[in-house]
């Protein structure tokens, strides 16, 4: 998607050819016209699938699922949670998520109230990297029985094996802006 | 807002009188469609004010704060951060806050590089109890040498000294439900 990458290009920072942050957009202060054409784009390509839920994990996926919800028709979004308050009872599918960024397990947590067989889910996500956080919402998905039309990411960095973890499920990834690499202090695109 | 309010009494369960459970619709699973009405009605509430930021803490403000910057012509969304990952820098604005629900301490975070004296900020939750959260984002703002254009809040409890707390320092707070109490499993609201 060349308008995202173009943002990237002009807001990214790269930190030691590392780390690429992208917190003026994208996870700390939101753009949420970007949001909406990337939902657009997202309908695009998931065109003809009968997606009724979206499903993602706190905290940064929220914003771009709600945003990416409206261009399905208002469908329901449901967020795993890292912690569970006092008021989340009954019963839940759980999943173990290694974040690499924090460096530290969690479990990310969804109610059975809010995910079964009928559902079809379009999991999202801003980045793709490992793929850690998407294969703990896959397991979720097919805890509850729901079919999985796809996985939708901002910024996949395929260098890291999240891409394979996806694909090998027969699962559909549409990663708006594909990352080969960081160098020189610049973002390297895949084609 | 009487939308929300009936939305409160069909899908809110009422936990020993003393908890208000709104994750069907609020902060689990999200009814985005729900979360442009509320945000059609602040932008009605705070017609005339020079709105041009939207500050909101994670997880649950997040996507309430996002759909209602689409009422305010596609503004910016900064959301306070609860853990700083390692890819969050630079100087940072701090507040600490006391949840009564997950009965912990925290300091909520947000750069310096995304609030700053020319913006006016609208400060979005999902409750106002006790205020901690609003507080702490009232605090990070006054910090920033932010003008405060008000609170938008969807549920205040309105037993729970928070309100005092916004009015006080002479700010507009506006609550879509604000609850007396709940007696006898059910939601006695304000009038």
């Amino acid at each position: 998607m060349e308008l995202l990458k173009e943002r990237i290009r002009k807001d990214g920072i790269i930190i030691e050819d590392r780390i690429l942050k992208v917190d003026n957009f994208l996870n700390h202060q939101l753009d949420v016209e970007l949001f909406s054409e990337m939902g657009k784009e997202w309908k695009r390509r998931f065109k003809g699938k009968n997606i009724n839920k979206i499903v993602t994990v706190e905290s940064s996926g929220i914003a771009i699922a709600c945003i990416t919800a409206q261009h399905f028709g208002n469908i329901p979004v449901v967020f795993a949670k890292k912690q569970k308050p006092n008021s989340m009872d009954g019963e839940l599918f759980e999943a173990r998520v290694y974040s690499f960024t924090k460096e530290q397990e969690c479990y990310i947590k969804i109610s059975k109230n809010y995910l079964n067989e009928d559902d079809c889910v379009l999991i999202i996500d801003d980045f793709l990297a490992s793929g850690s956080a998407v294969a703990g919402m896959i397991d979720i998905c097919k805890q509850a029985n729901c079919t999985i039309a796809g996985v939708g990411i901002v910024i996949e960095k395929k260098f890291q094996g999240g891409r394979e973890l996806v694909l090998s499920q027969g699962i559909q990834l549409e990663s708006l802006a594909i990352l080969e690499g960081l160098k020189n202090g610049e973002v390297i695109f895949s084609k």
